[in-house]
């Protein structure tokens, strides 16, 4: 059988993330990239670029397309567009929607007679796994989902509309303390407050009231209020020097209880110092699933729950039995 | 629907813990109990005990069999027989023997026109799902699997077959140290004697040489010759308050790259204070995933690689996709 070909619909942080991640997997093969810029801005780069218009002309071709797009305005139109012509998979993220956007793309999908693998990533995603996994083994017990520490892009926005403000990025840190309470067998109510913090580095505009921005900061309601936040003002320079990475992480705990109130603690963990990068991983392994899910004449949507490890992985039953189980 | 129907063979500490997991799920009904040893023996427990050979009389009544017998040599020639009448889990573990166990109960249970769920647990099981997981996503990296701390049966057995040893109990313990270095991102080659410890405690017969036993089992091939193994003898009276507690666990890592060199860590752990009861709780969850994939009309072999993790809940994959994804 031949290479897999793919397809990356959008070339940010995410989409340059699935090409390299591509680049990792000898089974697969990136065919184009489809962007909404020109294209011919983009032809240097030693990898086909096509205005997402081309895209139809690739039916037949690629086996599976890569959505790269963001979740708020990009994949909601994006994945049922592209899912009536491929196989398709995405990372949509608003929690709050997934179940209106996995009707819309269900129905997209089973109308081309295609695949559809949504909302993959981490969160959701490989976190969404274990939340699944730890809740169907420890029925009687409490899940906990912490974040970071990493860069959150909406709190990063929201310091940089505060006046004085030129330049920020906004750390999500979990609480270390409440984590070990957890992981000593506590069962913890925790408020928000007590289960992250979040720390800012900010340049500030010349001239500009340094207790006035932390106030606005630390008392932003929805983002802030909130939370214990901890405003550090930098300058530029320490911004591009010490800033400019994209990590992230967390970990997912569910504590238990079986039998005679015997503790058993079950707990994943993502250290990452590439979100992009980390998620285009995941994207690129359910995409392998995604195709083999194709060829095997189902069609719709899918999420993670619904697929067998062993899609993602392109070695043979036999060979995942011997070396891995 | 009705309740799922479910049978255990053998009433050991797995057994007993198949049992006690049961009960915390209230889709799940323990029909009896099928052991080797007199039925009447056991039966004030309030729960129906029955000989092993009366389980095909249970035919059409129960939906699968939990199998909770040993490796060595119960579940080889148990699960086969038992895959012919019922839909079958067990917890196989002899990772060697996996493949041509695999084949054996495949054929079994298609003839019976069953579905076998094989190696489940923790260890083949959850640890070898998040291996899997791990090399799929991050294909140019390392993984590492570390067990405990935790008590090792096969080496208490060797401890107590040491002359002058009247009782004893091993425990496994991961190196921290070594840990500490996969998760600051290093990827060392670790030998056998930097990824584990063995911590012995012994209850030596009166008069016993204590230096020759010590000699004896820190020196023992195999067993304990290739690590670091303390021992330490105690009373009869510590072992009994302060040893006789099941407890294991441990951690799969996996420290990749992505990109250029960006480093990406992914982490599954394991606290456990009983490991026969947590085995037994996972066992349930694919005992739910073998009625559902039999209903569906699959039959043979599978393993947890095979089986997606939307089988292992009572939910319904849109009260999953609403609240865990």
């Amino acid at each position: 059988m031949g290479k897999l070909k793919i397809g990356i619909v959008g070339y940010g942080n995410l989409g340059k993330g699935a090409e390299k991640a591509l680049a990792q997997n000898p089974d697969m093969e990136l065919v184009a990239v489809f962007t909404r810029r020109q294209p011919e801005q983009l032809a240097a780069r030693g990898v086909k670029f096509e205005h997402i218009s081309a895209a139809e002309q690739y039916r037949g071709i690629i086996d599976v397309m890569i959505l790269c797009g963001g979740s708020a305005t990009d994949l909601p139109e994006q994945t049922p567009a592209i899912a009536r012509m491929f196989n398709t998979v995405d990372s949509f993220d608003t929690h709050a929607k997934i179940p209106e956007f996995y009707d819309a793309v269900d129905a997209a999908a089973k109308q081309g007679g295609n695949l559809s693998v949504i909302s993959t990533g981490w969160d959701p995603g490989l976190f969404s796994l274990n939340r699944l996994l730890a809740e169907s083994i420890l029925p009687q017990g409490t899940g906990y989902t912490f974040w970071g520490k990493g860069v959150s892009q909406g709190h990063s926005d929201a310091i940089r509309r505060v006046p004085g403000v030129k330049a920020g990025v906004q750390y999500t840190v979990p609480s270390q303390a409440a984590i070990e309470r957890i992981r000593s067998g506590e069962t913890p109510d925790l408020t928000t407050r007590e289960k992250h913090l979040r720390d800012c580095f900010v340049v500030a505009e010349e001239g500009a009231d340094q207790d006035a921005i932390r106030e606005a900061i630390v008392t932003m309601p929805n983002y802030f209020a909130d939370y214990d936040t901890t405003v550090t003002f930098i300058t530029e320079e320490q911004l591009q020097a010490e800033h400019q990475g994209m990590p992230h992480g967390g970990f997912v705990i569910r504590s238990g209880v079986t039998g005679e109130d015997r503790k058993q603690l079950i707990e994943f963990g993502l250290k990452l110092e590439s979100n992009p990068e980390f998620t285009a991983s995941v994207l690129v392994a359910y995409a392998r699933a995604a195709a083999r899910l194709s060829r095997e004449g189902q069609t719709g949507a899918r999420t993670v729950f619904d697929i067998p490890y062993a899609y993602l992985s392109p070695k043979s039953g036999a060979e995942l039995r011997r070396d891995l189980l």
